[in-house]
């Protein structure tokens, strides 16, 4: 498996992963020697959005927008991206782009669209618990990485792709909504051998382990709503996550990784061997202390310790640089079917002691409900809408 | 050969590269039913530094800085970055390296180390024609993109791979120079089959059909320096020029393609019909008119109308955020021999009459030597500083 993967390595990869989310189309070999083309293609269709069910993306944008239309209008800029969607996502310019040559298939776009909570005054459908997150203590929000009526999330293989497709999606905005704030961002989920990996963040820590597995009862008990009238849908929460690499840099390894809860070198707990080992967390060392600390994030962020309730979290990784100098750090992403049910208690706890609070500052936070998918003919959000 | 390559997307794209550039270390398949696994190591040691002769990488990124130390400093700076070069790769981590786990094999790292005319003060040795470019008439620089004494550009498959490198790079640099600008890039140059494709700019158009090919007497010409203590150095301008999308998208099509002289869909001139037709400079329509106007881009950056001398150039697209304000452009690289002999009088020529100044603006501009590539044991620069 190794060696066909080494070099299946495209191929490879992309199997793994449609075979894991149930997401892109791909062709798979007949038999070993003979395999077929490979679609990197995912539909832009089905009960859920796409680019949710997934790994993150090697290259990702996304732009909030402040609205400035009414329920109608909201429904014909809906319309129309859905439109843009479809074509996008295969490929294909959509109507009126102007640069169509820079659509081009095969590149994984997909694009995610979110609704702010303020958005449901003009819906009277707000999905439980969707509210703008309170401001933590350890929050240095910055109103212009903050909040947004929408949402769009786009990811690719690469970044020209992204690019393109932000452009022709904020066009087609324009009578509707205007950008708030866009953040750009990107995320390495294949290792040496073109394998899939969970990836890392800019500290050097494999981030996003905890998450329930793709295509388990329990991704959908945690990802997807249930509620009449979103039933299919999600919610996002988007954190921008400063890290201070300079003085995470200060601390010995073995700091860092007591400061998670997981090995550097592997992601596994500190009190394992292989990355998704479960938690031990009453395991205690010779000295008869806790192996995993009471303040690692790792411990913190367990569901266990959250009454069972679990999110599905994804990182991209962002470097923003003014002048010669550079902020590092991570667009934190999560999903989960209620904000206030299932992440602001995760939220609340970490703020109150997560040791890794220390090398790391929120400076933005916003909240959107997911519309659920649709099928040919339907359109991003209209059992909202309609 | 589409099949295979389409299935071989990853594997197929790599060889052609490494067959073309000689630059990547590749096991090519022993025949069409078992192939070996493909490796994207690129070796930094040759007679020429690497990421010079490739097409561009996915993600790339420039750092310039201002040295602040004497010719010994430079001397040992560069003996300290050639180990971190061959470190990084190889997708091991450098000496001191605090994230260790982000270096990675296989992702194709390049890193390329430039000295600015300035440098030579201390070395005595400047290669011929090296100098700061004279500001043309259409240029707005800005000090913050522009000059500096040295130059790091960092390539690779992934962004990760890319900040980290840059990161380790930048904290080996503290005590001898310290970061001017910084300049992020990324390049599509694989099609909708994973098939090497030429790669578009942001205005949509094939960028970089005009290079010799690589591997070719012409190319090394164009390229490599023969000068005694610089033969196997090159030279590289580096011009950042901001393009105006949304005026370029009021033209229609036809209007894009004539102020270019090549069709957008294919990048073919608007004489021929494959992208690399040689152009025909003396076609005229019906109504007598040149075919590729007399100011067309292509034509005058065409090297029979700069006596023959030839450029090797690469782009990088860029977007830079500013608030929700996003400019766009390319990240414009010549390199060249001479800079004087070659790049500067089609410099002067696009200034003066190119059709496409109306939707371009060169915003930064720098100059570097690259010296010469090492072998084992021997370090950057040595030729000029030992």
């Amino acid at each position: 498996m190794t060696t066909r993967r080494q070099f299946f390595g495209y191929a490879g990869a992309a199997a793994a992963g449609a075979a894991a989310t149930g997401g892109a189309v791909v062709a798979l070999a007949k038999d070993s020697t003979t395999p077929e083309p490979v679609s990197r293609t995912i539909s832009p269709y089905g009960e859920h959005q796409a680019g949710i069910a997934r790994p993150a993306p090697a290259s990702a944008e996304l732009v909030a927008f402040k609205l400035a239309t009414d329920r109608a209008g909201l429904g014909r800029l809906m319309r129309l991206w859905t439109s843009d969607i479809v074509a996008l996502a295969d490929g294909r310019p959509a109507p009126g782009d102007t640069a169509p040559e820079l659509a081009v298939p095969n590149k994984s776009v997909t694009v995610t669209v979110g609704f702010g909570p303020r958005v449901f005054d003009l819906t009277g459908q707000k999905p439980r618990g969707l509210d703008d997150l309170p401001v933590m203590k350890h929050d240095r929000l910055r109103p212009a990485w903050s909040g947004g009526d929408l949402l769009l999330m786009v990811g690719a293989d690469d970044a020209v792709s992204v690019v393109h497709a932000v452009r022709r999606l904020i066009a087609d905005a324009k009578p509707f909504a205007t950008p708030l704030w866009r953040q750009t961002g990107f995320w390495d989920s294949t290792g040496a051998n073109g394998e899939p990996v969970t990836g890392r963040n800019l500290f050097g820590q494999v981030d996003g382990t905890g998450n329930p597995a793709f295509g388990t009862p329990e991704f959908d008990d945690t990802v997807w709503s249930t509620e009449a009238g979103f039933r299919g849908g999600t919610t996002l929460v988007v954190r921008r996550i400063r890290l201070n690499l300079d003085t995470w840099d200060e601390l010995t390894r073995s700091e860092q990784e007591r400061a998670v809860g997981r090995k550097l070198s592997t992601g596994a707990p500190l009190t394992g061997t292989a990355e998704h080992d479960e938690l031990d967390l009453e395991a205690r060392d010779a000295d008869g202390r806790l192996v995993i600390a009471q303040n690692a994030h790792a411990r913190l962020s367990h569901h266990s310790e959250n009454d069972g309730r679990r999110i599905f979290r994804k990182g991209l990784n962002y470097v923003h640089d003014t002048g010669a100098t550079r902020e590092s750090g991570l667009i934190f992403l999560s999903h989960q079917a209620d904000v206030a049910g299932q992440f602001l208690p995760l939220l609340t706890r970490l703020d109150a002691v997560d040791a890794l609070n220390e090398w790391t500052t929120t400076i933005g936070s916003a909240v959107f409900a997911l519309p659920p998918g649709f099928q040919p003919g339907e359109w991003i959000g209209q059992s909202l809408l309609s």
